[in-house]
């Protein structure tokens, strides 16, 4: 494998220090940020995350801020989510979708003030979008980056540190519930939400004067707690069916091939600037879904799309996220369906780079 | 140093096969495409690109297709620069702005059709602002990421190597002269241009069929001129003050800022939508400006903007590309300064990770 070569554009963020302390071994880039991969190993970080807890340098979810009288209707544009009943203690989860109906970022939205906006992107420069759209419209909407880094507690003791530093009324956060901490005199958002299924939350920092200090306090306040630093698990995630925006999901999919038809409503339809051809696809059925499939066996690296074909050879999809699980003791992929291959139990093959692999089509995911 | 992590959101390219062969070392990752960083080793690779010929992987400059009756009229929107006289035959620079006037992008278009464009992208998801504008004031116009993947030829002893796959016509071609090369039954669009001041080509492959072909092509026929695999080199391209978008210059900075002021007319300025933003600068001289500044002895990577400050410590600006040089025996860099120090010779210190250093400020860059 490869290094990755440093430089001012790929941005470091305000926990680096910290995941570079804790020996960091494996990068990927998001947002133009670097996002940590692993530290040990995939498998080690795995079996970690899902038996204690971790702190994750998510700064890479970058949080977009729309700001000013015109920003609510600006991000109804943007979405066939109806955001009439978005609360202000509440996350809300906000397919992204251009003209055509094609996903362009699947954030989630917090309502942080009034007329006043974040919205914490997955890996695409939704931002220009957004700005393209409000300055061809004379909107009276500001758009910019705000300077916040999402600092992610994930795994079942995740409660447990939260607690120690915040006390209990954190943990009463229900899910994408959103709050306020108070840590070193400074307001931080909080929300319980993260990128795995084994619990947590997002704390969102403005600026980096706290930045290294609330990273330093959470590891310990959780020594004792086998507390790590840790990062989104590609295994885990798997699992868990959490999707990838660039990775599982593309402007070439809309909403209903993610299997997010249930975030598409009438009343976002009306007003959103892909409404009109998603209405289209609301009539009928989709054509192709993300579909979770077991692999028999180990399978290198899911670096590129797979085929997926029938044992006729039929082409029927692809996948699009894969590792193997040593829980499962299979190899859990992510893949994209056409319908006549939906059923639980399909046998199908994948086209991996060094061979081909049977796969089976699974009901659910794992986690 | 850390590993990069393979994933499909972090896009493989038509020539990624030739790039393994080689023995890539490193990689970054620009518009969400591998691009590698060096391959013996920055320094070796600088030495061989100033004297040989090198092939470059250089795919993630991703092609915005823009195609139909408003194409043009929306490209205008989008730059300061008069696009009424770009040629066909020729490529045309245009930095690209937001309402601010800020850097967006600094793309290279290419006229490749009646009504027809090819937006040849540094590293941000321009293409998300041009729907977005074409999309809210409803043109009748296509815009998508063409299936293209640049391969560039560069260094000293290009025009040779192109000039046996390709006959000697295409060593006529002027910088930034744009035509067309026939292999293996395909037309492709070739340009004199390329992102290093060597001398070469880039070469835009469509599709997949005769990328590896052409890319072997190349390496066969250049074999006795000591042709290898190589990339954009950080040290070259710093000597000879080729800005990144990113590194050098955000959307903070105006083409003013970025030394880009002969690229703003007063016809462009009428029709961008920073056109209002711009014509306030065009009246006042820029307060800061991008300068090459030498740095005495080896400094570490520039992983991250260097604050400068005078002798007596007052800010003036930030370093925000630097390498050393072995022909120059000194850090060459692209600094971003305060009008107060721009004299050639102003001594000044730069504050890097591992403390500060000396600095002095250039009249020009080094090639």
């Amino acid at each position: 494998m490869a290094l990755i070569a440093p430089s001012k554009r790929v941005r470091r963020t305000p926990f680096s220090p910290g995941v570079e302390a804790a020996g960091v071994s494996a990068y990927t880039v998001y947002n133009r940020t670097l996002l940590p991969a692993y530290f040990q190993s995939l498998e080690a970080d795995y079996a970690h995350l899902k038996r204690h807890v971790q702190i994750w340098d998510v700064a890479c979810e970058r949080q977009i801020e729309l700001c000013g009288p015109d920003a609510r209707a600006l991000l109804q544009l943007l979405t066939p989510r109806d955001l009439g009943n978005m609360r202000t203690d509440r996350c809300f989860y906000v397919p992204m979708v251009d003209a055509s109906g094609g996903m362009l970022n699947d954030p989630v939205v917090l309502s942080i003030g009034p007329d006043r906006f974040w919205v914490s992107i997955a890996d695409s420069d939704l931002m220009l979008w957004i700005k393209g759209i409000a300055t061809a419209l004379h909107m009276n909407v500001s758009v910019h980056e705000a300077n916040a880094a999402p600092l992610a507690v994930q795994g079942p003791r995740a409660n447990a540190l939260m607690a120690r530093l915040f006390g209990e009324a954190v943990t009463t956060l229900p899910f994408f519930g959103l709050g306020q901490v108070r840590f070193e005199g400074q307001d931080l958002w909080v929300a319980r939400s993260g990128f795995s299924k084994q619990g947590g939350f997002e704390i969102y920092v403005e600026g980096d004067r706290v930045a290294m200090p609330l990273w330093g306090a959470l590891m310990a306040a959780g020594a004792d707690l086998e507390v790590r630093a840790g990062c989104p698990n590609t295994i885990e995630r798997v699992e868990s069916g959490l999707l990838s925006y660039g990775n599982d999901m593309t402007m070439a999919d809309t909403p209903f091939h993610c299997g997010l038809g249930r975030f598409v409503n009438m009343a976002g339809l009306d007003r959103c600037l892909g409404g009109d051809a998603l209405r289209k696809e609301l009539q009928a059925d989709p054509t192709r879904m993300i579909r979770p499939l077991a692999i028999q066996g180990h399978m290198p690296t899911c670096d590129r799309a797979w085929p997926v074909v029938t044992e006729t050879g039929d082409p029927v999809g692809q996948v699009t996220s894969a590792a193997w699980s040593p829980d499962f003791k299979e190899t859990v992929a992510i893949a994209m369906l056409d319908r006549a291959v939906w059923a639980p139990d399909t046998r199908l093959r994948v086209q991996t780079q060094d061979g081909s692999a049977e796969g089976s089509v699974r009901d659910t995911f794992w986690n």
